[in-house]
Parts: structure tokens; sequence; C-alpha cells
């Protein structure tokens, strides 16, 4: 199915030079999960010393895989540890059956690589609620173990695509005291993307030594800026996982360094942003920015409640300035707002103000600004100093196409 | 835009007779506020003695005319009253404007029907954001209050309606002590359909005596089991408003009646329910039951996350039995679950069932359950007593056709 889709037209021009980290090692094969013909299967193996934050889907539905990393998470480092990510099945709401997969999987990665099974985790994506074939995986990992290679980031990116109609990829680059860290991650979407903790599935690594409670407490930060503030379709998948591997190989402590901080939000809104660009269907990436609002808690969910509007999206796929579905959206999203203190730009575009429509606004200027692939939408409530910027895309016909015909 | 739409399948056959209610009067017109070669205005009448009760969505950005409503319910019920409503413009987010457009046809109802100013209560539907061409309104209140007619309840139906593609009317017959009280309504929707107090618009006309603050208790409770249990696409309008009106007519003494409480009922519901039937672009009707959820509020959290998740609405206008999606909308609701606690039928299928599918289900029988026009989900949270039912249609091409294309 995924190689079916035309490739969407907000995609990158191609997937980017990824640096290698040093201390970690990718591979990826064919065990034909569901998908014929291309990867489903990952791994990575880090050396011994490596932390391993993660933040994961808050869904009371989440799956099996989720609920053993979850419990994994914290261990101590010396041992290394692993990750491997199958696509094509999800291995959600499988009951017995999917922690007996997730068993299977582990310890058989356990064994080939030398690491206790404590160490390894594991993600799965794809259709929920049938039984993971785990059995054609574990065949797959002798092979996958021997073909561990540190330049093969980019295919472990393509082996967890689903719907996906790109692979993604980000990294950067930190000078710390006079030395270089690197950090590289990969992604997937990109339906089911309303992430509550992380989207789909993002592995993140750095060749930085950071302490892992530190390492853990920065990624939920980041995250919140980041990952939470993308929607694709309002939908939070039961798979969501974000994993960020420090393998320390490069010598350098960033525990604490804002550098480092900053070097990784740039990998992480990056990738976040190529998971709304790959949304299902999308042909407009619109960033919400919002400010002058009561909290900035209140400013995320006036965003999300713009970002989410079925009616505000479907204005934005036929390129119509439809403010009015603005303040609709702003209307019922709960946050405070006082329609006689808001105001609303398209762009560079004052298209509302002081509850009505802005006496120089005239509907061929907020038609050019709807006509460009990449929309601003800012909001001004007019309260106070609360601020948030979410992304989204548009809802086409192509996303009902993909959804009322595709078994995800 | 209205007339080029074809009639929902999910339609009536016809218009059902409607009883007439003594004590109120209708008529309608063409303003041409917008739309050409149809009516646009109605304008109901009642005569003194009647009470008023009103619900209006709780939008931060609601519009001139509710807000106008909401300070007027309560009054004296000695002098009668007036509801004059427009299609076309929503005279929301419309400034000082909206507020003078009120003034001007609340004040030219009251004069030519001898009435207070106060009494007279007004609603607009349309597009958010224009000025309201409140003068081709006032040109036609003398036509309007000189063709007023107490069975052209019908005609009063069909001016109101927006996307709608078929009017809608529902009606009850009560007997208490020995007499008879009609109640009688009609409302519209199509789009922007998740109502936080009421929908849309809807009237309900009745010739019980009713005291004023009991009909208000009565309309609110019942409300939320019905209008507030709808959603076509989670999009909360500006303009939502439901009143209802006994005149009294009958001499019947209703208040606190429990026939009368269960007439009204059935009628809030037919409307409501016809209201998704009209649902942008619906071509199945679907109610969702939950049960064994921690309390009433869970449940109504888990259904109306089922009913506003796009991949659920997408699968059924795909007829896909995808049962995970169920899963994945009640993980994301933020209401109690356990997943192992959860069981799940299409119809009286039984899908899925202690955490995972149920082992006598077959997918053929899932899917036939999906091929029909009346889809039931049934969900039990397997954790207490809390219960609720709510009901939506499927998300389709058709939806965003009309909000990619129409300005509304």
């Amino acid at each position: 199915m995924a190689k079916s889709l035309p490739v969407s037209p907000l995609a990158p021009a191609s997937f980017p030079d990824l640096p290698v980290i040093k201390g970690v090692r990718f591979a990826s094969a064919s065990a034909g999960v569901k998908y014929q013909g291309r990867t489903d299967v990952m791994l990575a193996v880090m050396d011994p010393g490596t932390s391993v934050a993660g933040v994961f889907t808050r869904s009371k539905t989440r799956s099996a895989p989720v609920l053993d990393c979850q419990a994994k998470l914290g261990g101590a480092a010396d041992a290394g540890a692993a990750i491997l990510v199958n696509s094509g099945n999800s291995n959600a709401f499988t009951g017995r059956h999917g922690q007996t997969s997730v068993a299977e999987i582990t310890s058989a990665v356990a064994a080939a690589g030398g690491l206790p099974a404590e160490r390894v985790f594991t993600a799965s994506t794809g259709v929920i609620g049938e039984p993971l074939p785990h059995g054609r995986i574990v065949a797959k990992i002798g092979e996958l173990n021997s073909a561990l290679d540190e330049t093969a980031l980019e295919g472990a990116a393509r082996a967890i695509m689903t719907t996906d109609t790109f692979a993604k990829g980000a990294s950067a680059t930190v000078g710390i005291e006079g030395k270089t860290v690197k950090i590289a991650g990969i992604a997937k979407g990109s339906g089911m993307i309303a992430p509550d903790m992380a989207t789909m599935l993002v592995y993140i690594f750095t060749d930085a030594k950071v302490e892992q409670a530190a390492l853990q407490a920065q990624l939920a930060e980041i995250c919140d800026r980041t990952f939470n503030c993308i929607t694709v379709d309002s939908d939070t998948s039961t798979s969501d996982s974000l994993m960020l591997c420090a393998t320390g190989a490069s010598g350098v402590d960033a525990t604490g360094n804002a550098e480092f901080a900053a070097g990784l939000e740039r990998v992480m809104l990056d990738l976040s942003h190529q998971v709304v660009r790959d949304g299902e269907g999308a042909t407009k990436f619109v960033e919400i920015q919002v400010t002058g609002a009561a909290t900035d808690a209140d400013a995320k969910v006036h965003g999300l409640a713009i970002a989410n509007s079925p009616l505000v999206k479907t204005a934005i796929a036929g390129e119509d300035p439809n403010w009015g579905r603005v303040v609709m959206a702003i209307g019922k999203s709960g946050a405070e707002a006082d329609r006689d203190q808001l105001s609303i730009s398209f762009g560079d575009v004052l298209v509302a103000e002081k509850g009505w429509v802005s006496p120089g606004y005239k509907e061929e200027l907020g038609a050019a600004e709807m006509k460009k692939q990449e929309i601003t939408i800012k909001v001004d409530l007019g309260l106070g100093s609360g601020q948030a910027t979410v992304w989204t895309c548009d809802l086409t016909h192509q996303y009902i196409s993909i959804n009322a015909d595709y078994r995800s």
C-alpha cells in the first residue's frame, strides 16, 4: 500500500546526509510481517555505557511493546542496549499473545547480541488487533545482527515506514568545550497522528555522554514543544514511541549542556515537521502561532483546536481564506478567549481584529496567502503573554481515500 | 449551494405531518440575505402567556443573536413572544455591526407585532464574519407579519436550511389527565455539528402550560441526552440555539409532568437524529452504545471520542470493520479504560473482548454489519455501570467537497 501512494508534495528533496554516531550500529531486513518486496524490520545496537531515554503514548490501550519499553526505562547503562522495530503490524490489542511476541523477540535479540533482555527495547507499527507473526522476525535476527553497520541509519528509516511516502531523518552537530557532539534521528508517521507523548516512532542517537535521568528530563521537556505540538488527524496512536540513546562515544559530557539541548531540539523539531509534511493526504504545511493567551497552556489548546478542526483543515485544502472557521475553533476550544480582543492573520495579512473583519482586509489578499504551500495562521488573543506554536496539514480527499480503503 | 447537493441517503421518506400547536403562528419569506430563489427568513409569533426556554452554544466566540437571546431569557410571559430566524449569514464575529443588526430586526418585529423588543428572539445561520444585510430582513417583516398562519411550520423548517439536504420536523402527542398536549419542532444542521448546548438551530413549540423556570430546567436536562450526544464533525458552531416555547393554549398544566417530559424527549431525540442523518456527506447513521464505564460522564467521553475520530469515521465510510480504530479512540479519550476488560461489538457481532479479538469472530461477520446503512457500535468497558449513547455519521469524500469549496 505504502508504495502505491504518491510522494507528498511537501517532502524534502532528498533524505539528508546523516553523520555517523559512534557507539551505535544499524541493520534492516525483509521479514515479510505484512508488506512484500521491502524491508520491514530494523535493529539498532548500542555499546555499553549508553543512556536510554524514552517518551511514549499515554493511550489507555497502548501496545504490548510500549508497555514493555516503559517497564525497562531507567535500567543500568553498562550492558549496552538494542532497539528492534517492525512495521506492518502494531502488536496492539493482541492480549497475551502480544506479550509473548515481545518476550520472544527481546530474548532472541538479547541472545544474539550478548545483552540482557531488560536492555532490549521493541516497537511495532501497523494494523491493530492482529497477532504479530513474531516467528518471521525472530528468524531474521541472526541476519540483522551480522549486518550491523554504523552507516546504515537511512536503511533503518526506510524499514519502519507504513503509509509514509518518504523516509524521515535529521541531524545536528554541536560544539561543546572545543569538541564536537553529533545527534542523528529518524521518524515515521503518517496517520493517527496527535501525539500525546511522542509521535508514532522516533529514534534519535547521539555520541554525547549524558546521565540517564537528565537525558530523560530533557527529552520530555523538548517533546512538549515539538512532537506534542503536531497533529495530522487528532487521532492518537496506541504505539507512539520516541527513544533517545546517548552512547557517550565522543567522550564529551553534555549533561545539562544548553548547546546540546538546542541541537537536540532542532533535530526533534525537524523530524516532527517531516511527520506533518507526510501527513496522510497533505498538500499544505500549516504553522499556527498563538500569542496573547492567558497562559502557554491555553495557547496550545487554542492552537490544537484550530489544527484539529475538520472545517479549518478542509478550508485550507480548498485554499479558502475562511477565517470565520478559525474564530469558530477558538470559540469551541474551551480555553479562555474574548471575541472582541481577538486578532487573526494569514501570513502577514491581518484579516480580523476587535471582533470583526479588519478594515483594510481584502479577500484577494487572504486568498493569495492560502494558495501558498506553506501557510502561517497567527492568532493573538489579546489577553496575556501565553504563547504556543503548533503544526498541522490540510484535510483532503486523499486522506479519505487512504483511510476508507486501508486497514491500518 | 444547498440546492445542488443530493438529498442524504439517510433522509426520511418525507417531511412528517406536524400537529397544529395552538397559540403560535408561522410565516416565511425570501429576503435574499444570500441565497436566491428560496425562502431564507422565518417568523414565529407566540400568544401572551407563552413560556420561553432556550439553550445555546457555549462557544467563546458566539454570535450577536445568541448573546441577545441569552440576555432576554427568563422574561415575563404575559406579553407574548416572537422568534425571527434568517439563513445565509450567521451574524457571528461581526462586531458592533452585529449588535446593530439584532437591534434593528428585533425592534422592527416588535413594532409590527405589538410586542416589547425584550420578547423578540433572533437567530442567524450561515457564513461567519460578514455583515448581515439586516435591511433586507427588516423590509420583509410586514409581509411576514401579515402571512402568519398556525399551519405554516413546514415552511419555517425550509427557510432555516443551509447545507441541509432535507427539512427536519418531529412531533409528539401526550395525554395528561384525560386531555391532550401537543409538541412539534423543527431543526437544521448540517456541518459544524458538535453541539455544546444545542445544535445549530432548533425550535420546538407546545400548547402545554409550563412554568418558565421548570421548562428551562427540563430542556437543559433532556438536551444533555439528545442534542449534546450527537456529532457530525466535532466542530461547534458559534450560533447553536435551541428554543422551546410553551403557549399554554391547551389549558393543561404540564409543569413537572413525566409524560410531557418523555414526549419532549422523543421530539428532541428525533430531531437530533435527523441532524446526524443530514450530516455533510453522510452515508451511514451510527449509534455508539457505551456501557460498563466508571461513570456516565466517562461513557460519554468514550462515545464522543469514537464518534469524532476521523479514522473510525473513514473506516465506516469504507465499510471496513476496523475495530482496532475503536480501540485507539477509547485509548486516547482520556476517560478511564482497561484494555483487558474492554469488549466491542458491531451490531450483535462480538468482535473483541478481554484485550484481543473474540475467539468466534470472523471478518465476514463484521464486514456484513458494516455494509448496513444503520450501524451500531457497542463498547463495554467492564469497569462499572456508567453508560451513554451517542450518534454520528461517517466521514466521506462529499464532506471534503462541501467544505473545501463552500464558504460557510
